[in-house]
């Protein structure tokens, strides 16, 4: 009853590492998709999107090439990947779901893909999530994986992902499993809803991609209380976005943007985002200072008010503005960015009840390097 | 009836330049502000905002100090200023506007701002553009001005800006002057209109200033017809905007993104900020890399769908992809790229008749440099 994988290589990465992962799953499972809301999609996601019915077998991924902006050519791509999946392995062609993500532009070399698919099948191994992560990454400078096991329940996942990464979707390529059973209809909620808290709430760039996916696979082997099931797929989820954020393009250090006492749940959501996308916080995060003016700044520029006479504003526990300044209190907030790895700004809008977190990382010398030279 | 100016020092520039600017208008004259829809208001903002009943006589500007995030107190201080000028200078008090830029969380220190008001007008003498913009710089590398002479109709202005700079109001300060006569109702609209496609549509870094303000004053000297107003109105404020942009923080180039044959111009505009906001597009300039990809990833992330097949893309005339690659015209391009000072990017939709222009500057090792360091 083990999930089993095989690897292959189609020449994809420059550096000539795997760059194909079969996942096979033991049997077909319930699973809920969520893709990139990008209106410029990879065909491997139009792929999936279109064959995908509530229920999944195997999932094939290549790395190194998005399979995007290659015209319709790309669907038929994607369509011989899972045909010959489902061919080797005797599967249903509509149970395979095909991932693609690297470079944009450039047409899959599909003879190499389809071989290196046939290296797949001759060797398939029990799942290995650090060896998955691998597989899959690209400019990810560490693998992503979690593992939870909670009395009988185990969620456990992997993910990739680095640049180009912003809300709307499930960022990058994420998989996350658990042996819990989860009805129809349940698992679509359940997913969405720890989505939009851990996958949606992360950003690196501001800049949302057109092969992000994000899949949850119920195995069904046991029974477990859906909360319980809601909070363990939620924890994994979010260990692995913030992963994906702590290996953000350049990052040193992550941005922790919590906004409470909101009148709406949107609005909470909304004005954290502002300001952990905010270039001139992510450089003042990154330069160490508690640059407080550039935070709420970002924090009125949404269309939803706040009192500025009324808000109070924290960079970790040191209280920066509440309707006046602390000029005294920059000097403690100071040291705190100087030693925290993860930067807490905790902005207090005095209003309501709902509140929202959201993650960032700095805006660095590195990030434009990397960006500013990786080429087409 | 000339316009006259008198500047004066409060010793808000670190520098200890001068950092108090007075206009004086030769008589009460109708006008237009527009002022920054950041919920977070510097409170010189909310003061103009409060008095202003569309005529104006003069206007007092500090440089170097926000009058910003520091609790009533801080309307108090505008008040102050126009109260100030008012009674030096005999004018109705509510004809007096206050404007205020520089560093947000400080409170102005108002004695000394009283003074150099005092000394400003001691000595008034006629507006001089070059002059004005220096006075009320902060970050910006250089004056920001611009004059236009069609006929018996002139249009001048004056402005300053280089961070914090994105759409949703006039950016930064911005003072356009016209002899022409214009009526209530019809400045306005004008003056709405123009801002739209001017001071809007230009970003530096996504970050909506606390303090930005756009004024448009008629002098009401000459009947001119309104289209010839609008245009040269419309010509002055777009060649002080690009003038803001070029000077965007640590810019290397300007990017002009161009969306054509769209749909709604709403589409258009939206996308073509969204292209021209991406830290991916703006790394790939400063790398002079025609990485086409992060430009329709770009596009394809607002929300109104875009046909993948269908879209064309130029980088300078160069076509990169039109429903596939065209992987033999990269070389051109990155030569384009390597040459443009203005580098021109041009989406065409191929579904309608509408189009916008949006203009960024591209986003630099030296930009992070300021920007981390640049203190609260």
């Amino acid at each position: 009853m083990d999930i089993l994988m095989g690897v292959g290589r189609a020449g994809l990465k420059p550096s000539g590492r795997p760059d194909l992962l079969l996942v096979l799953l033991p049997q077909t499972c319930k699973a809920s998709f969520l893709f990139t809301r990008n209106h410029f999609k990879s065909a491997s996601v139009l792929y999936s999107q279109g064959v995908f019915g509530g229920r999944v077998r195997a999932l094939v991924v290549n790395s190194g090439n998005a399979n995007c902006g290659v015209g319709k050519e790309g669907l038929l791509h994607a369509e011989l990947m899972a045909k010959k999946v489902a061919e080797r392995l005797e599967l249903e062609e509509e149970e395979v779901l095909v991932f693609s993500t690297g470079v944009i532009g450039k047409p899959l070399p599909i003879g190499d893909v389809l071989s290196a698919i046939d290296s797949a099948c001759d060797l398939l191994e029990p799942l290995d999530l650090k060896r998955a992560s691998e597989v899959i990454s690209t400019t990810d400078s560490f693998p992503k994986y979690d593992f939870l096991k909670r009395g009988r329940l185990e969620v456990f996942g992997f993910a990739k992902g680095a640049g180009m990464i912003h809300p709307n979707m499930g960022t990058m390529l994420s998989f996350v499993f658990t042996n819990a059973e989860l009805e129809e209809g349940v698992i679509e909620r359940l997913h969405r809803d720890v989505n939009e808290r851990t996958f949606n709430s992360i950003s690196v760039d501001g800049c949302m991609s057109t092969n992000d996916s994000f899949g949850l696979i119920s195995l069904g082997l046991i029974r477990e209380e859906l909360q319980k099931v809601s909070d363990a797929v939620e924890e994994v989820s979010l260990s692995l976005a913030k992963k994906i954020v702590q290996d953000g393009e350049g990052a040193t250090r992550l941005i922790k943007v919590v906004v409470k006492n909101a009148s709406l749940q949107l609005k909470a959501k909304m004005i954290a985002q502002s300001v952990a996308l905010s270039n001139l916080v992510k450089t003042a995060v990154f330069g160490k200072d508690p640059n407080w003016g550039r935070i709420v700044a970002a924090a009125g520029s949404t269309p939803f008010p706040i009192d500025q006479f009324k808000i109070k504003l924290y960079v970790g526990n040191h209280l920066l503005y509440d309707g006046k300044t602390h000029l005294k209190a920059l000097e403690g907030a100071r040291k705190y960015m100087e030693r925290a790895q993860e930067v807490e700004i905790i902005l207090d809008l005095m209003e309501g009840k709902e509140s929202w977190t959201y993650y960032s990382s700095d805006l660095t010398y590195e990030y434009v390097k990397v960006n500013a030279e990786y080429s087409t």
